[in-house]
């Protein structure tokens, strides 16, 4: 019997309040699930579908409800109007391996080797990819019976071990890494100007369906439309049983391509186009929900896996109000957009707390009815005391991760950075300087230290421009004792993204 | 017979811009109203409320619907809901008298003498003000029988022959210059320092009630909230005529003030704090209009005077994604914050429209049933095709003024800077450089001037980061173009600013 559609909202946000409580309590072990809970499971207990949208380099400011001028967002507003909109939402990575990596485990990618001395993250001839023994949420939903699938970018690991089918996922219909790597472009012409004048044969990216691939290159003009349709199919088949559909799109990465539908849609230039698409593609999924009448039992989330790709000028994102972009531990680095919508459950309303990628992992599986691991360390923390509006803000800490380095720290309002990359991504003199670090001038290319460290209040500060190390050496030293904790908690694995080429044929 | 409440919108709208359309054909002469549309008169054509509320240096980015990450907004983020939403409306100038007296009367500062060669606004000691002459948006709704009334910063004029109460409205509270003129910090303490840790006794400004002054200094703690009663009395005092209430807040404008209540409100800090007030006050208004049922009969607007002022760090505010603030014919200085609205004739959106200040008295001339002038240049334009849906959008350019010199021009999507300032107001080194200024590394104070101009695809480049003018010389050239053509149309009256002190008693 499929649930009421006109359950009071506090009533169900309490009997799942009650579900997610029980079940922090509960998990004891890898693949427990509550009676009563488990999914597949008609009645009032079924737990809801999830899905994720992540999209590749879209920025903090890039849509309508952040305060973008001139791109055109109207679904993804809609669903900031009915659900919750989060202003300090962070992807747990400035690039994209590691970013994702964290999302689908709930740990800081340190952990996972999901990082590199030398590499920041997998490229076409990595050998190495996310380890079989890390659990993803993939997995872990599919352990309490939900159906699994991805569409769109993987970028954990090519080889045939290390696909998303090999890690908890049903299907997979996307392409591998990013859609800039494994390219042709003509002699005569430079790899940078062909970005800005991208034809798909330019790139040799593989479209792929499970472990096939299906297409190559992919034709990247329709990507984003592809993606749409493909998770209208997962959704319609799969509307009789909980679902986790992990839609990470391939745009707005560069190079950027849109549907001949999109070409001149927008007011803001070809990444407006690109934008407006996703959009589109997001009101798809928002579409078949209502149609299929699942939207009062689907938790759709919105994110991005970091900042705005600064370089490609117009052609990248905007961070909004906030510095420097994608590659930076700044804010613009790594705050995101973070839209949470569950109508009938979750109360509309802009959030301010803070809340990582890695933590859809442990509120997924707690809003599931599964457990989280308990056999290794999980940075991730259950988000649904804010969604469900049942207790206060679980977190109270951001890490800053730049490969396998902290470079910044945050507690509470205050952010503390050890370390600053001056210009990563940016173009030349583009960055907004610090005070004390005397880079306004001309930022040199490479890593800046700090000691004693740069402190912003994000609250009054959300710009990171005034360093108030020296005003405030009370938050200072409260932000460093919390920084120093948390790195004593950190274990490290061995790097992988540095194993590549054929002369590491021995790594794993 | 008071208007059905449930008067389709699209019937009231097509009405309305019957009305409008006839008004701008009909228009021949000062105080003429056309037949069946005069104000005071019950029954189907009985013209809008129009309440105005302006601020003081608050930025484009201030407001939660405009993507400020932690002032929260939601009175105004109701209005933004509810109403349109415009991303590119602009002050008519980028400091506080010029912009005002484009508001009220219509026009271009220069035409009315409202600039300086050496001062920018006026001062205590000014000894001119808004001419007599000029015709202000009061006088010509009180000429169909609109009671008009002002609450709040007049800043065109303190002497007796200058005063809101010569200049059209029937009634006025509030203070005659900025919050920061006319000061008396303590010996011992830089002006600047005094203006973080404010004090009510540090400035002298006065409060007045019509024409007398009631309180000196005004305790500025309060008037954010007195602000907000006097406007609810003077809805209440007028809800079966229409009215036109101009609420022009003193606040942001350093040194912020706010009361008991609002200590502490905002994770933003007191800037945080100031803004919030300005919300709730915002939501007295609305709350007012609903309780009387004046809702569906009146037009609210919500904007700004100019952008913040950087100067002042975090107690200033936040142009957003936009470049530099106050003082400045970036974007930042002039873009600002536009809501409209008006239920049940207002269909909500988001409008990427150009609009101005001056538009606002020719828009509330044509709604109101009253006649521009015909007999001297008017500047705005009639925004009722864009606000009620009926026609294209009216106004194509935009001219940046700074003191009594076009700096900088729009058309279309087109900036070109001919001039532009490098620091006014910002911090040193808070500006973003352009790419040929070279002014990335140490920006002088002075200003640039820029042969050939810069010029930025505000589309597609909101920010102002990149100048294409080597790119695009097409676009260049038309936006030349149309500032020589604009240029030509100017009349420049005598500049009034500079007639400041005892030694200038001879002046107006």
């Amino acid at each position: 019997m499929p649930e009421s559609r006109n359950a009071a909202p506090s009533r169900r946000r309490a009997r799942l309040a009650a579900v997610c409580g029980l079940t922090l309590l509960a998990a004891s072990s890898r693949g427990a699930a509550l009676a009563g809970a488990t999914a597949g499971q008609p009645g009032e207990d079924r737990p809801p579908n999830i899905v994720i949208i992540t999209t590749d380099d879209l920025g903090w400011g890039d849509l309508g409800s952040y305060g973008h001028p001139t791109i055109r967002t109207p679904h993804l507003d809609r669903m900031a109007a009915e659900g919750q909109r989060w202003t300090s939402f962070y992807s747990q990575a400035p690039v994209c391996s590691p970013s994702r990596a964290a999302l689908l485990t709930g740990r800081i990618h340190l952990r996972s080797g999901m990082f590199g001395r030398r590499q920041g993250v997998f490229f076409p001839d990595s050998r190495a990819g996310l380890p079989a023994g890390e659990i993803t949420l993939a997995e872990a939903l599919r352990d309490v019976g939900y159906a699994t699938g991805i569409v769109g970018k993987w970028h954990l690991g090519h080889l045939p071990e290390y696909l998303p089918t090999r890690h908890g996922f049903d299907s997979w219909f996307g392409i591998p890494y990013s859609n800039d790597m494994d390219w042709r472009v003509p002699s005569g012409a430079t790899r940078r100007a062909a970005m800005f004048h991208p034809r798909t044969d330019y790139w040799h990216v593989p479209l792929m369906r499970d472990e096939t691939v299906i297409e190559r290159p992919a034709d990247q003009h329709t990507v984003t439309r592809r993606y749409a349709a493909e998770a209208v199919s997962f959704i319609e088949a799969h509307r009789d049983r909980p679902f986790f559909l992990y839609l990470p799109h391939t745009m707005p990465h560069m190079p950027l391509f849109r549907s001949e539908g999109f070409r001149g849609h927008s007011a803001a230039g070809v990444y407006g186009d690109v934008i407006e698409e996703i959009d589109w593609a997001v009101g798809q999924v928002l579409e078949t929900l209502e149609r299929l009448e699942l939207t009062e039992r689907t938790l759709v989330v919105f994110t991005s896996d970091n900042g705005p790709w600064l370089s490609y000028r117009s052609h990248g994102g905007s961070a909004g109000p906030l510095r420097n972009g994608k590659g930076t531990t700044f804010e613009g680095g790594m705050r995101v957009p973070g839209l949470f919508r569950w109508p009938g459950t979750i109360a509309p309303g802009v959030v301010q707390a803070i809340g990582s990628a890695m933590d859809l992992f442990t509120t997924a599986i707690a809003l599931g009815g599964g457990a989280a691991p308990d056999d290794r360390p999980i940075d991730g923390v259950d988000l649904s005391p804010v969604l469900l509006g049942t207790g206060p803000p679980p977190r109270e800490t951001m890490a800053y991760y730049r490969m396998g380095e902290l470079f910044a720290f945050r507690l509470g309002r205050y952010k503390a950075h050890f370390t600053t990359q001056s210009r990563y991504g940016a173009p030349r003199g583009w960055m907004q300087p610090t005070d004390r670090s005397r880079i306004a001038g001309s930022p040199p290319t490479g890593r800046l230290e700090h000691d004693p460290p740069l402190l912003y209040d994000l609250g009054a500060d959300p710009g990171e421009r005034y360093d108030i190390a020296a005003e405030r050496p009370d938050a200072l030293a409260a932000v460093v004792a919390a920084a120093e904790a948390h790195r004593a908690g950190m274990t490290v694995a061995e790097p992988l993204f540095d194993l590549r080429g054929p002369e590491r044929e021995s790594a794993p």
